[in-house]
């Protein structure tokens, strides 16, 4: 699992049956100090996350559990909005 | 699941049986921005996607689940073709 | 599986349930020479580890079954804290 | 899934059960013009391919079940040989 | 997979059942003139490999197979030993 920060969303008409009804966010990856990385994700959101806030996303098999089933074409999901980071190290 | 352009396609003649019948396109992945980046994949289609469209794909498990089955040889699908994207952060 | 030092901890209210009663811990990737790398990410502890132990960390659905689950949203645990590491190489 | 180039092979006795009687490839990765990055893989060869062609690759479980078993050690397929790419993007 | 080859070990009392008894050995990734790469990756031995040897790595659920199993918490295992490669592009 990696902290990113929700930059956006997507919209799509033509899409999955699984992503039906579902927040498809863009998460950018940040490092231990917060900053954004390059790196982008496209991520379902499961807990309420907006844009501006910190989350944690899962990815793979284990996203698709965040939805109930084991057979989902999703393979990256929100899974935590976080509140407070200790870094000491 | 990240987005990408297609910017082309592929034919194999001789290749596993999950891909007989299935358009194999070429999707390079996009940054924030929506500008290329190097990092190119061959990806399935399952939603009627085109050259020049962006797309997001799926990988792993997930992709396979995509064709209704979980045991295909298939790690990476287009499962929804972008209508608007929309970045704030 | 990757060996990485613990340099934190998140803490996250609003999260899915598999997550809830774990403790997220921040590790950073490390390389041969025990030096840290720019990578770092979330990993659900599963042996007591704390800040600036040198953990081996595993990921994907193998992360799920660290807690004796086969359809968990958790895709990095914590399995070893290290005790020594040997190098000739 | 992706293009590369089977360069090379991989002789190996002391090894797992799964690999026994199966052609071990070397595969390096393709750009989109085509182009050797510098990543390789060993990937099991499931259509017949030789040095010099391009094949396309697909990697984790469903590399497994290319050879009919979803238990396999195997997490890495050539599941196809390209006949022909066409990039206009 | 990939092929590396074996720069230690790692001694770790505190860990995870599944990992009691076995050994866990430091790969280094190589790249296709047998070159060391910085990426190291713990992984768990099942052919009687050696500091030195170059080795075929497994990763994922594929690894947990290998050792019989299909809910392991390993998800990287050493699959082959290495007698010859032979590259010829």
């Amino acid at each position: 699992m990696y902290i990113g920060i929700v930059v956006g969303s997507v919209v799509a008409t033509r899409k999955n049956d699984d992503l039906v009804g579902k927040k498809l966010l863009i998460v950018q990856k940040v490092n231990k100090e917060g900053e954004k990385l390059d790196s982008i994700e496209i991520a379902v959101d499961s807990v309420g996350a907006g844009t501006g806030e910190y989350v944690i996303v899962t990815n793979g098999e284990s996203a698709g559990y965040v939805f109930g089933t084991s057979t989902s074409s999703i393979d990256s999901a929100i899974v935590a909005i976080v509140d407070s980071v200790e870094i000491n190290g």
